[in-house]
């Protein structure tokens, strides 16, 4: 497999997921933003120029979401997921999915308010409306985490997903004081190994 | 099976895979912004009061992805999804998640600086800057459909997701006039009668 990268990016997340799992992969890296993102031979590979995108022989596909579930379903042996008949497998779905689907749009927000729009056209009503929204995300999140190591039982791919986006929460500014689960779950997954490997990449 | 619904809302993606699969369900019918769907009862079932929920037997669950993924698995027999061994299941991944991951982010920020914000309190900038931003996600979709009816082969649960999606485009406004594929796909999904009886809940 090969899995196109960029640090700081959603492809974090799959080559995460390739260490958990000890799978081999090759690394074709960039850095978010460099013109070679948007060269017409990467643009064969993502329409949009972003990243992660994976190469598994003739397959080609992104979508961070869409590139785990692929992995888990051919290369993970039943690792990282609760079986399909289980009790645990609708909530892992759940929590697999919320991270796009709830925590990733105001953060999406917050960085392109605080990062990457030049100074002069940035909006604080803007930052400010997504920074509360992200929050109130969070909080069911907190309160999942209630008595809980991870969102699940064990580590799972929905750690990797919407763990991603909590330790990411942190990292854009978002006050976590008032959520003293979620500091403590960061802090549980910054000591996976899988996760440290991921992040010197 | 019990499905938390509102019109006008991503509840509408439950309805119309349910009535695709010709199951039975009971509907719990709420209208957006309807002080009910913030009453205690209903954040037992889904922490920020949003739909789609769905309960099952004992299971109660929310996010629409996490919810077609737990019915194709549980109720579906093999329908409405390639089976996982097959070429065309990473790119039904792909597509599937592409609606949260790409054009559902721009399309909450066009709802929400077109509707749900009071008029003095809109952003024609922030909001042109989401429209902009929709058009470039329904271009990669646009080549994605040449030559196809489907965004993989025969209609599949990425057509509910992504499809619905490109259905709720039209109807926040986006010009469409340059994108023809989209154009006869929305035509295409609108005749299906699973979609029409779910529009009509």
């Amino acid at each position: 497999m090969k899995l196109y990268f960029a640090p700081n990016s959603r492809a974090v997340r799959i080559a995460w997921l390739l260490e958990e799992l000890g799978l081999d992969y090759d690394l074709e890296r960039f850095q978010l933003g460099q013109p070679e993102m948007r060269a017409p031979d990467y643009l064969n590979v993502h329409p949009m120029g972003r990243v992660p995108a994976l190469q598994d022989g003739d397959t080609v596909m992104f979508e961070s979401g869409a590139i785990i579930q692929y992995i888990l379903a051919r290369h993970a042996k039943g690792r990282l997921q609760p079986s399909e008949d289980s009790a645990e497998f609708p909530i892992y779905l759940q929590w697999f999915h919320y991270c796009e689907g709830m925590v990733m749009p105001p953060m999406n927000s917050i960085v392109v308010e605080t990062i990457l729009l030049p100074p002069d056209r940035r909006s604080e009503v803007h930052a400010r409306r997504a920074t509360k929204l992200l929050g109130q995300m969070l909080v069911a999140i907190e309160q999942r985490l209630e008595g809980r190591d991870y969102l699940v039982d064990d580590f799972t791919a929905a750690d990797i997903m919407t763990g991603h986006a909590c330790l990411m929460s942190g990292r854009v500014g978002v006050d976590l004081s008032a959520l003293p689960n979620i500091r403590a779950y960061n802090a549980r997954l910054a000591e996976r190994p899988a996760l440290v490997r991921a992040l010197a990449l």
